[in-house]
């Protein structure tokens, strides 16, 4: 699928789970730090919601991966599941399809890990490292004897892919770290917004076409992934404190409602400043 | 040995390893969760049936190294232990020679780390994941001036040896974590399989010769070893939950016999119930 | 701004930044260490201290970063803020401002760090990997094409800038690692210092232009970049004692005040004592 | 001093360390070990047995240094100090000048780490993981432009310099890991007895000379490392088992010693009987 379109797709799914990842990271990591001051039942609530959520992520992700792998086998001009009728037949879509379905192997891994207690911890985060590896292992033996604008914009690529996947390693060892978790969220928000660069660069709706050959346009390009990184640290930022003000909104109208309740019984009033006091003593 | 039977042989020992490995350590994984319920001498017996598995394991590694080493040395067209006779004598038959040698240490440090107390904790490792840097580290080497298929399909190899050598070198700093465990048993697997898929590209046991310059060929290899990972990932899978499910079955007819022997005396039911409370939350 | 004072202007800022930081890091060190002799008053003095030392730091980032964009896009032959007019306009300049532009984000997430709990502990030493990074990254790809001294005094300029983005990432990591800040100031150090050696070397003030194509000067370079290292771990060792003395000396004087007092009271003696004793255990 | 002696001085410092080394790695294991057994007199004693052995030893590193540094200046074809006379006086020795300075900062980090508290711990690794990074990086730069032999010979020499580098910066972080010990002492012995292979290989004593750019030659001196890295292994090996059967021999003629005086105090018997199973728990 050499057009836009072909780069626009994988763009947007990256795109998506990004920006979705910057909302559930945060929102995850805020309700970790609250979690010691509530309950064991709201715990137990909070763990289930969070199980369901990563549930519905994994089956997406198994859900796109497969309609991804069925469209470019069933495109028009697809190999449509034929591998060898006198030489090799499309190996580009069979490649592709190979990236999906490593990204699908991943949501399953997702599922499992959330559905059963005897998955090793981790295993989730293994499995989208693979993923993004074979991708970034694909492309890199992929973009030989192309055009050096054409090679260079794909190989900044692997930049994001692998730095993804050296990131999501990180996180098998280091799991619930913060900053992992962020730095992963920007890489697939960069990965995304890149997919989209690289198709306006060489497939440009309209105007006039790129010059593959000039270094003039190189040197931009590479600057200007600097520039998508710095956007998708903005966006990340940005999600990280929308989440944090509006949890911590709902917190303020919560905390006036059971003030209201408490007007009532104040006996419980010094405990739960008790528990304020630790949450700021620990952060 | 640049032949079928000299890709297909390391091949098999990769392949019987991985297999081994990835019944081995899911088995040793759920037996450590479980490790915390059962009594002191219970725990002794598993302790003494792992050594001795490690200790036949070790063993066996030295044998097949010791074996590979004259196999390599005394075949019809090998060296016979001469090295330099007006040149160096088949370099090629003792760059193997030097492979399986390291894989002898790594048995030998095996044994020794099972039999004795004062052997450092993870050097076990160490030499397993210097057994697979040698590995690479010859490989790489002795790639040059080929055909282009052949020397990627060779380097490809190198994926997967220096990916186990870099997880099993961290399994010396995290040892027994799950995912590092599994990872190297997929690596294993994926070695074992695509010196098998190198054995049958380069010398075709039926059919035409495959084109060892044509980049279709190269591409489709690429994506093939991908294919290899993926086939890994789900024999490990595989493995990994027979092995569950057949502990799982074991221990409910182990609890059958003893909830007949309970009903005489009802007074540790409470006891069992707790313990498996405590496994549950542990989990 | 290919000239001496283009590379004198980031060399005397990472050379202020890396003689500060020489200052700020063993004192701080020095004082972690006496923390936990000191009661919790003064404990809250000091860490208020060290966050107001620690915002400014960054608003004096943010305010260079920004003072550094405008110079590099309104020096009379920069591009104005034009980034095409019939081809990419100065293109250089633009790559510089792209430098500039991630430093400064790096101070607004030192500002952020210091100014709420929220922030995820290591944001700060993230984004200054990430700007590290970035610098090395466009450097990277920007030395093609030119001379092999020119382009060789410039990669070596890599070693130190990637050095740094590696041992700042590391510290996301193991926090408060003493080792790891002194490796951060060093390079910090020599990367100020190599600016200055380029400026030299490629628009030497006075004598002969040197000849960018022979051999002997490459080598002499090379041999150079390592006497810098010498020099940098040489200045951070001065200041660290430095720090170290006067910290010593202070306490001494502040001890002997203290004994003043106590004469009075003696009672407090023997537990102050015991606290140096704790302390002398504890290192 | 491209000559065999030029080769054979490093070699043999390098071969010395590695095999010291070897020796006073397992000793202080089995101490450290040992240390929870023994009563807080005992201890003080052992620490500042080894911090003794800690100073000579850097002195000895910074001796060393001084007098490698004065042999590269002072012998007759050397610099004589002069750095450049109408070109670059002499280089290489005074490339040589500069590793030895790093080996001779090391020695005097060495110095300091033991004599004072306040030095960061692991610093003294630090620094000599920074000596053996300034040895590759300038042997890294050195090696172009000569034969295919003499440039393949060298590069492997960086495999243990680097592999030397990478695991000694690893102690930094890991510090007392008996496998990092253990590894750091074979590169030691590895690059000592390499650098002896190149001075054979390409100053040979008596024979013919090498064909620098055969091929084969280059295949046998890739498996000729391995085997070094073996011969390294086993002197290790020894070196361990001989230290350990040594502190054992000590240990039961001590305790014999010990047991001819307890016939007379049989009370503190079941005391150390249990030191000693609790050692074995520990082990």
């Amino acid at each position: 699928m050499a057009n836009f379109k072909g780069h626009a797709l994988p763009g947007t799914f990256f795109l998506l789970f990004g920006l979705w990842w910057s909302i559930k990271c945060p929102f995850r990591q805020i309700l970790r730090r609250k979690e010691r001051q509530v309950g064991d039942r709201e715990r137990q609530k909070l763990t289930a919601l969070f199980n369901r959520i990563d549930l519905i992520e994994g089956s997406l992700k198994i859900f796109f991966a497969f309609v991804g792998i069925m469209a470019e086998q069933f495109v028009p001009d697809g190999p449509h599941a034929h591998l060898y009728q006198d030489g090799w037949v499309k190996l580009m879509n069979w490649q592709h399809s190979t990236m999906y379905l490593f990204y699908g192997i991943s949501g399953i891994a997702d599922v499992l890990s959330v559905s059963s207690h005897h998955v090793p911890v981790g295993l989730d985060r293994l499995f989208l490292s693979l993923a993004l590896f074979v991708e970034g292992f694909l492309f890199y033996f992929h973009i030989h004897n192309r055009e050096p604008l054409d090679q260079h914009i794909h190989s900044l690529l692997l930049f994001a892919v692998f730095g993804g996947s050296a990131s999501t390693m990180m996180e098998v060892f280091k799991r619930e770290n913060a900053v992992l978790e962020l730095l992963r969220c920007t890489l697939a928000i960069l990965q995304g917004t890149w997919f989209y660069q690289i198709g306006f660069v060489l497939y440009p709706l309209s105007g006039p076409e790129w010059d593959l050959t000039r270094h003039d346009n190189i040197m931009f390009i590479t600057m200007c992934f600097c520039w998508h990184l710095a956007v998708a640290l903005l966006i990340v930022g940005i999600c990280y404190c929308g989440v944090f003000w509006t949890s911590k909104w709902c917190e303020r109208r919560q905390r006036g409602d059971m003030e209201m309740g408490l007007r009532k019984s104040t006996s419980t009033d010094s405990s739960s400043q008790k528990a304020l006091l630790q949450e700021s003593d620990e952060e």
